[in-house]
């Protein structure tokens, strides 16, 4: 087995998170090749020397790659996983960075056991995409979760481990399901708030013209994550459904608690309510 | 008429909103007296350079003042016009601080016609609170409204345009609903929003002790509105109950609309949908 510092390394897909990774691990690993369909993003990749060479076609990228990272939306790393079984050599490396694991793992044991899968989430991002925001500091001092697979020997775990800190993140290794229901919560959820917001923000400019003359840090932090990628958004939500409308329920319910004792002018309630969670944010925040 | 240079400006309630104009405003005017019933405030404020002198007795602190400006919370902010009205000279510009503006303004309506009284709304803040936070330039480049009395003349509104552009703000004259309407969306729905967020964070903290290892910036940055002072935020929603409850039963509705494509699986009118919000948002902040 080689260490990672004798590694090819694969990236497929060259957006922000691909691009941020590929740059990261240039220097501690043998070659860091990069994969995408769009010319650009490989142009974009080796101009910035965050790749030492791209491929268009995924089987010339992948072959003799000793790590192979789908750094893609979740439902191109679904079929992707699917896709290219037949294109690794044994004892690869298979990881990935989408943000839902519960099916990416599921379809990851479907592969022959030579290879060695492994489902990763950076918990890191931005609000721009594309290789043209990726940054190789992205992942300092984030969390990096890993979610094994059944199969998954201590061996395989620890390559992960060391390529995570590598990239200069903190790796937590979380069984997927309960990764999933914890990104509903803390990432997820906080999507579609955001959302929700400058859905009603547009309405009132639709409904006042002045309305974008009185935005001001509150909206704009607030519906920060509606910035996000629609694509990778749009996969993450859907292959998360049992997990996200829990969440987005539980979320409307506290907003209508909220409701009923501002619409009670129930002074004292308020007071006690909106007091507490300011103590939970401090909280969950130190 | 004195000028504002020539002019003693009394700010009462030295937190981080009359902290911050109170230090924007030295060298802007003769001089700059706090009012506050906490002492260490004005230790803190003299200390700091934020004001010439401070009281804790408000008659004391506004007599002789040119300009009053109350930096309360805004359910303080009413009381404090009821009762100061016999205090102020004939010719005081009294100005506010307070997020919403019908009912301070309606207030103010009621003060005798030699005080020149006009409502204003800053359009910034800090996740942080009280005189420790003060900023001088807090103020700069940020909207400041003024809203109007029936009665008010083109002088004190002159007046107050001139002390907004001193601490380095841009005035933007509205009709008290108007913003109350516009903040309600902007301003109010987001802190409720977050407040929602954090309460739903809780809970799963509480559930999975392990939620508070995945925090990441986007929790943060959606949740940051809810560490806002308690009482200033109390009193903003219980004045303004006639705008805040439509924006939020519309946030509610705008998130039960996203739900709903996500519970029946809709790839395209999902991934249509948050496009078109992405963009809403980008048009809005540009």
């Amino acid at each position: 087995m080689k260490t990672l510092a004798e590694s090819r390394v694969a990236v497929v897909g060259l957006g922000l998170m691909g691009g941020s990774l590929a740059g990261a691990l240039r220097g501690h690993c043998a070659e860091v090749v990069g994969i995408d369909p769009d010319r650009a993003a490989i142009a974009a990749g080796t101009a910035r020397g965050l790749i030492n060479w791209g491929a268009v076609d995924l089987a010339m990228g992948v072959q003799e790659a000793d790590v192979v990272i789908l750094a893609t939306p979740v439902r191109t790393i679904l079929k992707l996983i699917w896709e290219m079984g037949p294109m690794l050599c044994p004892g690869t490396l298979l990881l990935d960075l989408g943000s839902t694991k519960q099916q990416i793992v599921e379809a990851m044991e479907a592969l022959p056991p030579v290879i060695h899968a492994l489902g990763g989430h950076p918990m890191c991002g931005k609000e721009s995409s594309g290789i043209g925001a990726a940054d190789p500091e992205l992942y300092q001092g984030k969390r990096f979760i890993l979610c094994p697979l059944s199969r998954t020997t201590e061996e395989t775990l620890a390559r992960g481990e060391e390529l995570v800190r590598a990239v200069g993140a903190i790796p937590l290794v979380l069984e997927a399901q309960r990764q999933d229901r914890l990104t509903a919560t803390i990432s997820h959820l906080p999507y579609l708030l955001a959302c929700g917001l400058t859905a009603v923000a547009a309405e009132g400019q639709a409904a006042d013209p002045l309305l974008r003359e009185v935005v001001a840090s509150g909206f704009r932090d607030t519906s920060r994550l509606a910035g996000s990628d629609v694509t990778m958004m749009r996969d993450i939500l859907l292959t998360n459904r049992a997990e996200v409308l829990p969440a987005l329920a539980r979320a409307v319910d506290q907003l209508q608690t909220l409701g009923a004792l501002i619409e009670q002018d129930d002074e004292g309630a308020l007071q006690k309510l909106l007091a507490e969670i300011r103590e939970q944010r401090r909280s969950l925040l130190e």
